[in-house]
């Protein structure tokens, strides 16, 4: 069978790009990608947000080399939970991303070199406006937004700035604001970047990354996509290779054999600058003190949304699904809502596709 | 008032001691303080043994000049729950240690120079038979012993590998072994410090500690002992000395603060190796895997036992103090279990003394 061939396109936003910080950052680059087409009156659109360390490429293969498709392959495509036969679905790498969009290993054009931490910090609403400017450059006038992890708290975003344009809003594994714990993990994984040797203050482009610290941050990042539950049936205690230990501070179980692989194979895909940048974004992000609370924030909204949530999810847990379900309710608004039995952990919104699929179709459908 | 001052001692056991690993280790020495008096029987005996990263002061202070008591104060004196009045208290540091007993930062007698990486990986078997060699030195013959966390693993040890002389065994936030989570947790921290450019295998101690690796491992270890909830009640989401974010990789949030401050005070007082040798023994411990079953492992055990676990311990939960209960319970001994409700996390073994105290006491009292 051949594969789906999907290219990641360019779109340079013409205009500069005034922060939340204050800055004004121009010649901004977004790589997307699009599935499926769009229509004549241009009102079946999907716009995923990917997470953390996701990219545009969601779905199909971008070359016939690639023995990987895009990352939620099993939820976009003929059929599907996001069914390319009706809809025209867009995903764009994030802004501070390292994967096509403008972020912190893009040249300066103002150096001739690469931004390094003279980029500005971002936030979710940053990159909401970027993407706003790719939607405008289709002319498209409506949508529904979705989106796992910090996805979901940029389709949340684009529900509240842009209450005329989102006629649903899909939210899976997400939440309004991290806890302080979803904090901590950050915040030790950006000292683990921050204090690697070859760090340089951000400027390394040219030389050793600081791959280290990176792969350390990586590494706390997988504890919480996991859990106990998913740790436990994937690894237990079991040794890598062998049956008893070594004695000695290599790799004994097959946990730490896992995460070292993560780590390792992270630091080939992953600039260490846009994960700073991206996990303040994901710390900052707070809708309740932003608009005074969250009932507040989701005043304005027209959007009709589905929440996702995950039985065995810690990082972002069903408590904080229906912290957003019960303030949309206060708020008057349409919302569905269910958790979802996995074992899975967070990662369960890139691995549960058929119950989300299932979920998402009736949801879709409904709105028809 | 006046201060209760305690001295540290220091006990040379004049054999070497074979390990686990193989390795025959000699000139050991082995820290250790006591508290009330030895009676002429010498049956009133309780064995502590400290946490992680805990040492032998564990009540009282070393001078007038010390601003804080051992870790236990609260727990340790005159009508505590381990009451000098009637018993005979004796603390040690763990062997690998870096307060006092032989560890990695020790000079090794056949090269003059600190063991380093040369010292042997130990297990809790160890631990638990060079503080037998402590015991024996005072002609002690029956004992209790407690202690929470990894302490409770080295009491669990005592009640199988001594059981003619242990009468009695306290756990409190423990386990019979490191769930799969745990060791992730472990293998985080050990490889922060073996990938600091300042490690240089282990070989640091006329030049700059791995202090960044080792600070990196703390900050982990501080979010397993803490949880969600006490994260939110003590941080919450509060910015630290401001009211809105800086914009850049400085501390935002108080978490962040909390977290920076307890890896930077941890790296003066604890050695990188020691840390690496400690949470190595942690991994390694495993009762079931060692015997067979849970409930093998406890055949011959003559002890009782108290099990106290914490509602919100996440590290060490209820439900792994469940297994050595009921593992207890089929091997046919005697056992009290209870789980105290506290917000504390893991850490509530060293705050909630109040409950834990009125078990204990009472525990005791019918031991009479």
């Amino acid at each position: 069978m051949n594969k789906w061939i999907v290219e990641t396109k360019n779109f340079k936003i013409d205009e500069s790009v005034v922060l939340e910080c204050g800055t004004e950052l121009s010649d901004i680059n977004v790589a997307y990608e699009t599935y499926g087409e769009l229509n004549d009156k241009k009102d079946n659109v999907i716009l995923l947000f990917h997470a953390l360390t996701g990219d545009a490429h969601a779905a199909g293969y971008n070359s016939d080399e690639d023995k990987k498709p895009g990352w939620w392959n099993d939820m976009i495509g003929s059929g599907k939970a996001f069914d390319t036969d009706k809809y025209f679905i867009i995903c764009s790498n994030i802004l501070g991303g390292c994967k096509g969009t403008t972020g912190p290993s893009s040249i300066n054009p103002k150096t001739g070199k690469p931004y390094g931490l003279d980029f500005p910090v971002i936030t979710i609403e940053d990159t909401v406006k970027v993407q706003k400017k790719l939607i405008d450059s289709f002319g498209i006038k409506k949508l529904i937004v979705a989106g796992g992890s910090m996805g979901g708290m940029q389709a949340l975003q684009w529900s509240i700035d842009y209450p005329d344009m989102v006629k649903a809003t899909i939210l899976t594994a997400t939440t309004s604001r991290l806890s302080a714990q979803g904090i901590a993990f950050n915040a030790v994984g950006r000292n683990a970047i921050l204090q690697d040797s070859n760090f340089n203050n951000g400027d390394y482009y040219d030389k050793t990354h600081p791959e280290k610290g990176l792969a350390i941050a990586r590494m706390i990042g997988h504890i919480t996509y996991l859990c106990e539950e998913s740790m436990h049936n994937k690894f237990g205690r079991r040794f890598q290779d062998k049956d008893k230990p070594d004695f000695d501070f290599g790799v004994d179980f097959q946990v730490e054999s896992y995460l070292q692989h993560q780590g390792k194979i992270f630091v080939d895909r992953f600039d260490a600058n846009s994960y700073l940048y991206i996990t303040k974004a994901f710390d900052y992000f707070d809708l309740a003190a932003q608009y005074g609370s969250l009932e507040k924030a989701f005043e304005k909204t027209n959007s009709k949304f589905l929440i996702m949530s995950f039985s065995s999810d810690w990082l972002f847990p069903t408590s904080q699904s229906l912290e957003i379900k019960n303030a949309l309710i206060r708020a008057k608004k349409q919302v569905s809502f269910c958790e979802i039995q996995s074992p899975a952990g967070h990662d369960a919104f890139l691995l549960e596709f058929e119950v989300q699929t299932k979920i998402i179709k009736s949801f879709l459908r409904n709105l028809e």
